[in-house]
């Protein structure tokens, strides 16, 4: 089970790919709202009952001084994937930093920002699940060919336009 | 009573500014060590306690992904005075972005980064706590003069000197 | 009493949460318009002057080289609270470093950019003024309650349309 | 067994946390050079056949345009974990965004820039294998629980010393 | 004979101006899609082949973290043209830096970001090529006048519009 | 007369170049020491009567959130010359922004960051005093020959050690 | 007799308040379009030829890699006003960057990037010529009362408005 | 014949690899100092010259508000690689964006900043003139395969060290 956690429900949009990834994928996930700074204390709860309830992964997306991975992440020995979100006028760099700049003793596994990184935050868990799960690591490998094939297909396309 | 946290011991240096002036103006502090990601529940304890315990204002500092006055503010209703380190490579910027671009809810009143917002942080401490205290307002209103005519005598020696 | 400047009535959309904040908590106001400057005189007789007419907190919002906030602080020992504007093509960057960025002395409560720093602008204010304002304090605590509650209801929600 | 490679030999003084961390918690690893762009057959080389050589996890570290996780990651299912190394004059903002930005489809776990993320990777790596490794689940909590030890008696000598 | 290679066929639109150049010039091309994260077999095979196959330089076009240019000329000794593409919220810094920081040993010769890069990039290509073909040589004199003389005229329509 | 104001006597080491411009272009001038934000009545003052007391341009550094050339320029009709000094963790670009993005209406000469911008700072004055004095426009001519006939002999001595 | 030159007709409504402001304090001018990369024998002549045609001040408006100004002023020892203009992906940041970071010998007096920019490159031309015309320092003085009389207007209708 | 040019002769040390390159592979060159700014009618010169005094290649090195590679090719037909020297307090940005964010129809071949890029410069002019030399392309070859010879033999050696 996944574990995904938004800063604010408006990041809905940009982890809608990461939730479809998790879907096409056959992995089960559970998604909520929990601000570091707004409901800290739900932000707490979450992480530390995180392992118990099962969880094996938090995927965390915040925006601005996104300290949600890294408050998530300081209370649970669990992996946590940070997903910058670009929700200020500063393009999420103030997003980015926040999360990947984490002091020596607490990693947030951090994706690029926005729609990228939400996506990419999926197939990390999945990857991170597939060590301990051949038929979803054969799933990913299927998956990585399919991007390739589709990049050849987008060429022969170009090709037959030109 | 000002509550002083950092992140890290190694932030005391940048801090003695903000300790010197403290004693400068005759405010009682407390210094102490909590970090967001590596003690989480210290730092917890110590913003929820802080109003029962009798602190007036909190100055956090910390450096790289800075959540530490943030978590703080989370975690109370006294204003939280913020100061980001230079301790990484990007010189502070981190730290800066991560403590002042707050969500809407809960505010950082930050000061620039290192040794400078440290003192600073000092400052604006006793100037909050001088709206209800007029000798540390007469105080600070003479450090105002004293500034002032510091930088007239400079530009005195300036002239002796040229 | 708070005063809220602005260096220029376009920066007025940005600042509204600021205002609504403060009203919503009943804390008297005034808000007027002063550049640093095109209209200096002006910026230096609302600041020296402030604390005579009873204000207790500047709360100055200005983009660019947003001298304003700073140039206020320069003129009393009120706590002076700084939003950057996002109104060049530099997304505000040129506006927070020009607010926080303060020399030791004069510190500037600084704020994130825009909109959540104006709203935090006004919760800061108002947690300086809880100190000696017990009911105020109560307030404060009550609209920490509420935000985690809208936190926890948005999370109820998204389980309910999953 | 976890495979660090690093971008050249120069890079070691910046991984030796992270070597550090895998021999205190007892996690077996392999450590060698490779580069994206000088050796770029040894490097999907060994990215193509780390799965089959047993390999669970891949750390990566690299400066300047930092294309080394990436390029790993791109021939390969397991986890990629990016440590982006200060090695140019832009203060490793050239390696961190050359590493997290990836696109969609291929993730590399970013950790911060130097030997902060360094550590980090070990320990990120290390609670990836933890959800297959009771064992070693209960070292990364006493690590976390040390952590907090370490800053409250830091806490404790600051007391002491002031 | 140029091959230009995209990361992605969404880059078409930003490399229009590079084609319609080369076409001016009665440069002959080829153009196709090769990503360096999502089919890195079929930009290896390009790269190593180009040679072989008679072309003589590679211009490559990409976003975010863009490998694509700095991957192709790890596996050639060709000349490679790197695009940056703004496809990010970071405005192409991302990928301008991840194309032009390369390690000493591999270079990219970088363009500018986006659209203006892409035709410059066409540019560059023909003043190489024209090294060893006058009548090329002589067209970009041509080129380089028709500038000059287009630049001229927008003077004079001024004065003429004044 | 050429006025230079400098924010802090520690930069004076920084417009030592300046200094030396004007003395070697027989250039009268005076220098002084004024902070915006610690002397801010000095600063206007010194602003508002320049013009009467026959100054014809002033030359401000200064650092951090360096307001003191805006100010300076806010209460004077006077050509201002800024030139922003690198004294804090962000390498200048703090003072650059703060100097050089002025709202309408009130500019700022900007220069670059440091010492290149102090002797620089002086050239421009030179250069504005030079439309109404033929002499020193004869010497800024020669100074221009001067310096590349300098290039020249760097070239030469080059050749000669090749 | 001032001489405003654009590197690309397209700066042209940027430019509208330069001439706007010089039209209404009746400087004269010229404006015309020369690019220190596509015209740059016309660039050259522009500035060489500048002084002897009774041209006192060149502004000078580009962006991206923004040379214009530094071109025309390394051929003239008329003063020279640089206005970056925001033209790429970059936000104009290239622009101000390639403009005010001129090395020592040769100043562009920076404004700005924008239409604020563009609008204090004719008031600064402005100020300079007041240097040695009564009648036009006169009417620089009116435009400073006027602009402090604007802030106070609209302050008023703010409070009018509330 | 390669022609490389410095803006200053401090440059040397930086392109000190450049020359040790060309050198290396027995590539004929000249060395210049050239000042875009100081001097810029012998960086004209230069230019204009450079294909009839059979410079093949143009490589030139600045630092700061680098335009001496866009001059030089604003009057050439010629291949400019441009070199960004770090000579500033912005670590190389400044120089960076003004060299590679040339306006469409003037390209320059940006390397990295640095003395990473100035060796890069040479290996770029090597493989263009390769295009049209089949010893100096197999001296190439052999150069990329002695780089990855050199990353396996540390590899070994960190094997036998470990």
């Amino acid at each position: 089970m996944i574990g995904i956690v938004m800063g604010s429900d408006s990041d809905l949009p940009v982890m809608q790919g990461c939730v479809d990834f998790l879907q096409k994928m056959d992995i089960p996930y559970e998604i909520t709202v929990a601000s570091a700074h707004r409901s800290p204390a739900r932000a707490l709860e979450y992480a530390s009952s995180a392992k118990g309830r099962g969880l094996k992964i938090i995927i965390a997306a915040a925006g601005m001084a996104a300290h949600l991975a890294g408050v998530l992440a300081a209370h649970t020995t669990l992996p946590v994937i940070g997903v910058p979100v670009d929700s200020s006028s500063l393009n999420g760099l103030d997003a980015l930093l926040s999360t990947v700049q984490m002091p020596p003793g607490v990693p947030v596994a951090t994706m690029g920002i926005g729609k990228a990184g939400a996506k990419n935050g999926a197939i990390l868990a999945a990857q991170i699940l597939a060590l301990a799960d051949d038929r979803l690591a054969a799933r990913l490998v299927a998956f990585k060919e399919e991007m390739a094939r589709e990049v050849e297909e987008k060429a022969q396309r170009l090709v037959g336009s030109a």
